[in-house]
Formats: C-alpha cells, structure tokens, sequence
C-alpha cells in the first residue's frame, strides 16, 4: 500500500513516472504544447550532470563555445541526410523586429551546420587541427507525442563536436566520447547501459557511424541515452561547408568529423532506473540533495545540534539541507524527503542526542540506522559511496534479469509478448528484415554490442531469426522509448 | 607603436574593440545576422562570472530553474507596459512540425509572462512564498545595430525571478539583488559601478521601479550594466497573471513581485574597461587563463620544470595553461598572451631554472618580475590578488577622472562635446527636460544615485539645469552605450 496519492511503479510504471515527476517537483507541464518546466529539485539532477561531464570534458580537451540558436534553412540543406533527417520537427521563425524575414529562421535542432560553416573559416592548416568544442545549449525539435525529459520539444543538453586532420583520429575521439557517455551513466547516475554501433536506419542524419549507450528500463523498453557520431567527411566537403586544410604535401584535405550529444533525457532514464513505489530515488553522486537533516520536536539543543551537523557535513563536501521550519510537521518532511529520493535523511530528537547519535533513513533500501555522532562526516561519506555501488548493482541485476539470447523468432516474439527486454539475436543486416521484426513485434536493433572501448564486435556464424541467412552478428533488440 | 595589427585603444576605442575581440578570439560574427559566436576564449569568461555570480545567488537562496524558450503572444499582451516595450525586438516562430501554428510563439526576450503563468500555479498560500527562482539562458531581442557582447540579437543572461507576500520583502530583495551585481563588477570583474534608479523614461517596461548598476567606459559612455526592478503587483494582478495567496485572515493578496538580469554584455564593459594598446587586459579573478607558462627552449629539464610548475599551481586553485607545444616560437607565444590579457606570464630558461627563478610578465602594468621558485605558489597567489585590486584602483581612477558635477546647463553642453563622461546635474524630473537634454546632447539620465544599500538617495535643493524650476535630486546623466 503506497503512503501517498500515487500510482505505484510496480502497477504502472507509465502513470507512476508522469506524477512522480510532479509530485516530487521534477518538472511540470508548461503552457507551451510540448515544452516542460524544469523545476529546481529537477534542475539540480542536471547541474551535476553538467559538473561531472564537464570534468570528462576537460579530460578529452574540449572546450566551451556558444553558437547561435537560429540557422539559416538555407544551411541545414546543404548536407542531405542531415536535412531529410530533421525537416519534419523544425520550427521557424518566418518575422522578426515587426519585418518578414528574407531567410527563415529555424530554431537549432543541433549544430552541425551553424558551427561547421565557421570551422571552415577557423580552419585553414593543420595547425588548427584538431578542433574540440561544446556547447551547453537548448534545442528543439518538434514532437507530436511527448513526456517529460524523455520527449520534449525544446530540450537541454550538450553537444560537441570535433574536427580532425585524420580519420583515425576521429574514430578514436569517437570512442573515448562514447566511454565518457559510459563512465556518465554508470559511475555518476547509477544506470547500466551497453555501449554499440547503430544500424543504418538507426544511424544519425548526416553520420557515417553512429554509436550508442542503451539503458534498459525496468518496463523492458530501452532508452536511447546518448550518441557518439564520426561524420566522416559529410559535412566537411567541397560542397557542404569546405572544411580544409593544406596538409604537410600542400595538398588540400577535407577534415574528419564527429559529434556527441547528452541530454536532460537521461534524468528520465535516472527516474526510471532507480525509483519506487513511495518516489524518486536518487544516487548519491548526483542527488541535489544528499542529506536531509530533520530535527525531532523544536529543543532549541536539537536545534542547534542541526545546524552544527549540517555546517560539518557541508565542509566535508555533502549536498546537506536541513529543514528546520516549523510550517510542516516532521511527519511531513519524513514525507517529502522520500518522495523527492534523498538518499540519506538524518532524524536528531532529544534522546538520539542524549546518547550521542543520529537516526538515519537510507532511502535506497528503505532501511534504518543509527549512526555514532563522533565522526559523522566520515561515516555519511562512505555511507554515500555504498549507496551509490549498491544502487548500480541492483539496477544492475535489473538489466541482466531483462536480458535474453535467443536463436529463433518465435522466441523474441514470445518475450516481447511478455517481460520485454533486451533480446540478443542474429541477424542478416538486411533493413527489410530489421523493418519487419519492428511492425511485427516492436522490437528495433538497439546496437550491436562492443566489447572492447575502441568498438571491437563479437564475430560469430549464425542464421538470421528472421530470414535464416547467414548473420555474423548477434545485435541487440529492443522496443525503445 | 603597436606590436601588431591592432588600431591602439588609445586612437580609437570603437575599431580596438571590434578587432581586439576576434584577434584575441573572445568572439566572432557568425552568419546570423546580429548574433555572435562566443568563442572558447570569451565563452570562458562568462562561465566564471557564471560561478561566481552562482555564489550570490546561493546566498540569497535564489534555486536554478529552467522554463521555455516559447511564449505564446498572448501572454506578453496581458501586462500592457511589458509588450509594448518588447513588441518591436520580438522573433516570431510562425511554423513548427511542417504545419502554421494557431499562436505564435515568441522567442523569449524575457521570461516574466512564462514563468508568472507558473507562479500562478505554484502558489495557493503563504507558505508558498517566497519563491525565488533564477535561469541561466539565452534570450532573443531583434536589434537593427549590433555589437559584439554590448547589443546582438541573441544573448546569454541570467533572469532571477520572485514572488513576496509582502512589498517591504520585495524591495528588500531588490535592492539585495543589486547589492549582488555591485559586488560581481566591483569584486570580480574590476569594474566600478555607481548604483541607482531609473527615471521613468528609462524603467523596465512593466516595472514600477528600476534599480540599476552603470559603468563609465573609457570613452566616456556609460554602460548599463545589470538591473534589478521591482514589479509591484503589475503581473500578480488578477487581470495579468492572477498569482494570489490567502493571508492570515482569508484575504485574497496579490504578490509582489522582482525580477534582475545580468547579461554577457557586460563582458563588453570588461573588454573596454582594462584593455590598452596590447590587447585585452584580463582581472585575475574572471581570468580563464591566470598564469600562462612558456619555456625559453626545449631543454628536456627546462620542459619538465614548466609541466612540474604547472601541476603545483593548479594544485594551488590556480588557473594555469602550459603552452609546451613546439609549433609556435616563444615570441609568438608571449604576443598572444599579452593580447589576450592572461595576468600573467612566466618564462622559464636554463638561466633561470640554475639560479632557482623564473620570469614573470604582468600583463596589466607590462612591468616584468623575477620570481623564486621556491614557494612560488604562494608568491602567485598574492601577485594576482595585488593585480586584482591595482586593477581596480586603476579602473576608479580614470571614472573619476570622467566624473563631473556642473551647475549649468551649459557646462554640460560643454563636457559632452569633449571628453564626456559622468554628469552629476539637477534635473526636476520632468521627461519634457530629460528629453531635451537628451536630443540636444545625447546625455541621458543614467540614474539617480544611491548613497546606502537600501537605495537612500541624497536629498538636496537646487534648480533643474534645463528649465530652471525647482530640483530635489542631483541625476548622474551620460551618453549610454
């Protein structure tokens, strides 16, 4: 039976997400169709995605830039693929300053074509190679049906992208982007994903290769979490946006490309992966919050005691807030600190003091503890780090109980009849096979796993589940989000 | 004699500033018109007042939210002032998803209307008040000439936004607010500031008061350059936005409400603010690089001193680049540190390395020091605070030097006709006289000077300067940027 007005996960995951989200101050949904306001409890997820992947950033040597949110129609057209793939979700600003515009204006649904149209004048040796920026920025794409985080029409997210006098080069810039992407999802945000290469059908407008981190969700769909692409030289030839260089021969070369993006969808991912029937769970790394302290009754000892464990706590470096207003019941805060998925909440009443301890409610497991005041800080820390692997191990067992190998149709059918999940499968590589597993069962290829950081495939002899010609591969399907 | 292409500051501000920004690579125009590229060297810039501003906001326990770029036009109309101030800079999204919208969108060019709709929402009683929310975006505002940071059409900005239960709550906040913009142009950036309130002219469309803090630039304009306004009930009313609460005795209250912005522009008053002949000239404190370090040769020992340098600076919370690569020769190295503006600049060779040195070039003062090696860190760490402040002193001076107080109208006349600058005048407050002034000198009333942190201004008895008629109030009047 849930404490609260809503719908258990365990019944209706769908349900549960949509108000869990509003319940716990996530988000809400926003005058304009498609669009969501991101609340601060929501936000604060973000920021510190946006610190840590920053730091990953500055490993791979990538800097921050600013480009601008408009795009003349004119150059999304000049790479093919690139304008075919997002016509359909623009949106156009056709007026501005009370005039109609010459040139429409479409609002960024990524950067490709407004920063590499400046590469191509930034870059005119090889000494200006390689380039490496990003961009923290908002996009939008317009979306028919959408949800919170996982689908918005305007989004946020980072995306960088490279230039480079080599493939090679690029390729390997590739990889590292797509470890970085890993290292996000499961060191920081608590999520398993699997990393792999995208099916052309399922490849990024305008890339040679698109690779993937796949998550899988506790529904049995799998969400999409972050892309790494090696554009080749698409975008960077004579006809697209010229981006060259005089090599050490004096011979004119085209540079090699690539782009990466990570977006606030992976917080639909973290909601997904890790809450339960009383609310959000938050792993610890990245939890706005990772330590509520609540005093038990208003002893101005207790108080006082409050405020000194949260000032020590915040100088040992934990996110801490302590609720000390008198407006809403302890009850209540018990309450709210569950829902919103703090990892630890801290109880101090008169007795707890008396015997120099704190009672500590480790969301996660919902189990309780006691905890010695002498050293807090230390004991909070480590408590914080078992909480984050133990988070990652269970999510984890989630996605392995998920997986399934299968070797016919008739098998991946039955499982996406049932449980879903991921179904490893042979498959011919074909599209029209590809195409009919998906009508057929709502199963997409998700990736064909790596197993190895620079994109080494398994190679294996099998027959296609669908057509039974001979497939090298075992991919990964899935329904997606 | 400039040591490069660059017309010198001294000649002519305009052209240094236009050509100092792309050669130092803090920007560049990108193919929209009107909107920028804010460039890695530039971009840094931002991100560190956007930490250090973050600071004040934590203090003012003012959370990060984020709400959407989209406004439907009909919400600016519902604050009359609001649109008709913003009517003639919107961008119109009139298509998206390949269909025409049943309302436009606009891009915002501020966020009241989106985010009040929410306040709307959000607040039922008083124990939901106040709300203090802040969003770090970008904003959109149509103009007809640009210039890099100072007007484009596209900026970055911070919007803080709340909502009190009581006036005396709300204009105390503002006035906190502008107390936190002073301390980031003062304390930060190096930049004086005077603070004080808009005329009516020169109000935020929908505010009821205006508080601002301006800067004299070296050519004797003053830059706005963050306002902190006051919005009454304007937008709470049930008329606008309707964001009402029940009070203790189950009266119906309206809001009062805030809002303050700092923009990117006033990266263009710290470009022209410090820079000289040489280029930009950068206070430590916003510094992206604080100290360069360049080796004189490629000694392995020489090399591996530099690198060793570097970490235990960067140990010590320094912002610290390396520049070992071979590609550039030493003199072009220490030509783009001068014309970027890093602090400082360390030279390292055998000679100095022997004698247990290393060189130092102070980039504000071009005065050249030898350090000891041993506890260098430190030696650092006090040289840029020195810096800092001698920035500053430097930066007082000359707006005193450009700081006038007259008894005439005919001495102002005279003053803006030659070096311009700040004009402490008696004005009756009349918008006939401030808009003569203005068409006859281009001098605007900048504000009406504070002389406490709770907005006390000194009261005097004098004569308007214009008409004659009695005056209360010297105004500081300047040509604006």
């Amino acid at each position: 039976m849930a404490k609260r007005n809503l719908t258990p996960k365990s019944e209706n995951m769908s349900k549960w997400y949509t108000q869990v989200i509003q319940q716990a101050k996530l988000a809400d949904y926003s005058p304009v169709k498609g669009c969501m306001v991101i609340r601060p409890n929501g936000y604060g997820i973000w920021e510190n995605i946006q610190k840590s992947y920053q730091t990953y950033l500055d490993d791979m040597d990538v800097k921050n830039a600013y480009f601008p949110i408009f795009i003349p129609m004119s150059f999304l057209e000049r790479e093919a693929d690139h304008v075919e793939g997002f016509a359909p979700e623009l949106a156009v600003v056709t007026h501005a300053g009370g005039e109609e515009l010459t040139e429409k204006l479409v609002v960024r649904p990524t950067s490709e074509t407004i920063m590499y149209d400046m590469y191509s004048k930034w870059v005119q040796s090889h000494r200006d190679l390689p380039i490496k920026l990003n961009q923290w920025a908002n996009v939008v794409r317009w979306e028919k049906r959408t949800s919170f985080f996982l689908r918005t029409t305007e989004f946020l997210w980072q995306e960088a992208h490279s230039a480079h006098a080599t493939k090679d080069e690029a390729i390997k810039t590739m990889y590292q982007a797509l470890e970085s992407y890993r290292m996000i999802a499961e060191d920081i945000l608590a999520i398993p994903v699997v990393k792999g290469r995208k099916s052309e059908s399922e490849r990024f407008a305008g890339a040679d290769v698109t690779t993937t981190i796949e998550a899988m969700m506790p529904d049995g769909k799998a969400l999409q979490s972050g892309t790494s692409h090696h554009l080749g030289q698409n975008f960077s030839k004579k006809e697209a946006f010229n981006i060259s260089f005089q090599d050490d021969n004096d011979t004119t070369q085209f540079v090699w490309q690539n782009s990466w993006g990570l977006s606030t969808r992976i917080i639909g991912g973290l909601i997904m992966t890790h809450g339960d029937d009383d609310g959000v769970v938050m792993p610890p790394k990245v939890a706005p919050t990772q330590v509520m302290i609540v005093p038990a009754g208003n002893d101005d000892k207790v108080i006082n005691k409050c405020k000194e464990i949260a000032d020590s706590l915040k100088k040992a470096g934990i996110r801490v807030t302590k609720d000390l207003s008198t407006k809403a019941s302890m009850g209540w805060k018990l309450n709210d600190a569950e829902l919103q998925g703090i990892p630890i909440t801290l109880v101090l009443g008169q007795r707890e003091l008396d015997q120099n301890q704190i009672s500590a409610s480790i969301r996660y497991n919902q189990t309780k503890e006691t905890l010695l005041l002498t050293n807090l800080e230390s004991t909070i820390l480590e408590l914080l780090e078992t909480i984050q692997k133990e988070m990652f191990k269970k999510a984890q067992a989630k996605t392995s109980e998920l997986t399934h190998e299968v070797n016919s149709y008739n098998e991946l059918q039955e499982i996406m009849k049932s449980s879903r999940g991921y179904i490893k499968a042979f498959w011919c590589e074909s599209e029209e096979c590809e195409k009919q597993i998906k009508e057929e069962t709502k199963a997409t290829t998700r990736c064909l796993p790596f197993i190895s950081t620079d994109g080494e495939v398994q190679e294996e002899s099998g027959t296609c589940i669908k057509c039974g010609k001979p497939a090298s591969h075992r991919w990964l399907f899935a329904q997606a989000y």
